[in-house]
């Protein structure tokens, strides 16, 4: 049946650059390129779980492909391709078509070609897949970590959680820091310029997307060896600046999820090479600690002293809680 | 936040047997053959819309992933991978752990690793994607049918809408036939075997998933041909014998669908080829009309005198009417 719903998928139908044959057959072809292995991913949006169910559609399409980036930006992969599966509740153009937009302004930016889905009636749900390419052997995983290593994490972790806090009424933000903390939750920009040029560099590398101690924690315990952040070296400033409440800052950045920033480790002599790295793609890199040879899957942050201080949180709460 | 649905998350890890990195990561790794193309797919599965809200779950499972692997059957491709993303209203065991033996039956018996996926809260939808190999070159597509092709369908396309028939209370059928219907509907095994036989033979392919009428309109559309099946070589013996209503019987063969039958066209010389294939695979592959030159996207059935017959109704109908 030539349903509403196979009309709105000629919405997500647009002139591939690098795919063999695209939507329109029972699959997709590609052909990866010589030499390549293939990351690839899945992480679904729900209404009421992962977004309000009036969430800004165009918003909405960027931010469910970019997160699915973010985690190939973790496998240091080059994002090449990505299939969209979307269950929705009414087959209504003036949401679907700002949905399209975003989805496919983030797929430009990154060079992604949409080749095949499937639209469905259901409750408001997006599960894309992502696939990139990784030369065999240059992918970063969560299990590299060295004790000895340096610990680092892109730009600022905790302007998503900010926002939601500001939404939620438990803090107010200048306009500015508003604007910034809402871009960070509504428009993530997945890192993966970022992860490309740590091929060789970073031993292991995570996306920052259940708070910063839960995802350094999956590389610590993956890793089998202990993460030490120090408390001073956390790059907390603009967090503090922007609600002027310290402790609120500090929770943010340490458990709050939805940034999508990286967090990864590397050798103590690759330390001017990553600032280097950073200045080049002009992000803001912060060497936040160590790694430690154990206890296994132990993370702690500690003050000048080598004291250790109160973890804040466990990590990111969905919209709705779990 | 390591909740129940990263808990019950660990009912979909398994061992792999053709993977380079699993579950466990921010995505996965896979190293496709030298000289392949990959085949890929998503079909997602909604509750109420797909399939009723108390439906098997083990059923459910090897359902899920056996739609989405007769799409790589046919393009000819060869199941290597898949991914799962999966919303559920409660993390209940009772209902996960059968669903993911469900799942991992269809999986093991096609040889495809899971290797990755997402599994969150939220009304129940399920969405696998598939990954296959297939050589550079050797994929059947639906836009490669010529003038003069045969036109083929394995199986008794219908089985599975005469099941829906039955359970709507519109049909009585005997014991066993009913046994062979449901077993249709809730256990459809995707043509894998054929597909990949029918390299190099056929010149077109597709699954009817949507109705033999419906399908092979899609490849009559995509190789801008018209196609003419004749209505005594139909295999409607079987639904006929089922049901004793040979108008529900007709409504059923060209119009149900999700059987996941294959329907593929190919050259008149090749026939003893194809019935050989057939017989090999134990497969029963009916001839049941042929390639014409236009007009373009047109679909008949016509009688032994050449005249046109009604179609039966435009396509599968899903359990809760779109």
């Amino acid at each position: 049946v030539a349903g509403e719903f196979e009309l709105i998928q000629r919405f997500f139908t647009r002139r591939v650059t690098h795919t063999v044959l695209s939507v329109g057959d029972d699959g997709a072809l590609l052909g990866p390129r010589a030499g390549m292995q293939l990351a690839v991913s899945t992480d679904m949006l729900v209404s009421g779980v992962h977004f309000l169910p009036d969430a800004d559609p165009a918003a909405l399409g960027w931010k469910a492909l970019a997160v699915n980036l973010s985690d190939l930006a973790a496998m240091a992969a080059e994002p090449r391709w990505s299939l969209l599966a979307i269950a929705l509740p009414e087959a209504k153009e003036s949401w679907i078509e700002p949905f399209a937009e975003g989805f496919f302004a983030c797929a430009d930016a990154f060079g992604v070609d949409l080749v095949g889905g499937d639209t469905t009636r259901g409750p408001l749900a997006i599960a894309p897949t992502v696939i990139g390419e990784v030369p065999v052997g240059s992918a970063i995983t969560r299990s590299g970590a060295q004790p000895g290593d340096d610990v680092w994490v892109s730009g600022t972790p905790g302007l998503a959680a900010l926002a939601l806090a500001a939404l939620r009424g438990e803090t107010d933000l200048s306009e500015t820091a508003r604007a910034r903390c809402l871009a960070a939750l509504e428009q993530p920009q997945p890192r993966v310029a970022l992860g490309l040029a740590l091929r060789g560099l970073a031993h292991a590398m995570i996306d920052v997307s259940d708070g910063l101690i839960a995802d350094l924690g999956h590389i610590a315990e993956r890793s089998g060896v202990s993460i030490e952040l120090a408390d001073e070296l956390l790059p907390i400033e603009i967090l503090e600046a922007a609600t002027g409440a310290p402790g609120l800052a500090r929770r943010c950045l340490l458990a709050g999820g939805d940034d999508y920033e990286l967090a990864f480790t590397s050798a103590v002599d690759r330390r001017e090479c990553i600032a280097g790295v950073g200045a080049r793609l002009g992000v803001a890199l912060a060497r936040i600690g160590q790694v430690r040879s154990g206890p296994p899957a132990e993370l702690r942050v500690v003050d000048r002293h080598g004291q250790s201080l109160p973890l804040a949180g466990r990590g990111y709460q969905h919209f709705v809680e779990e």
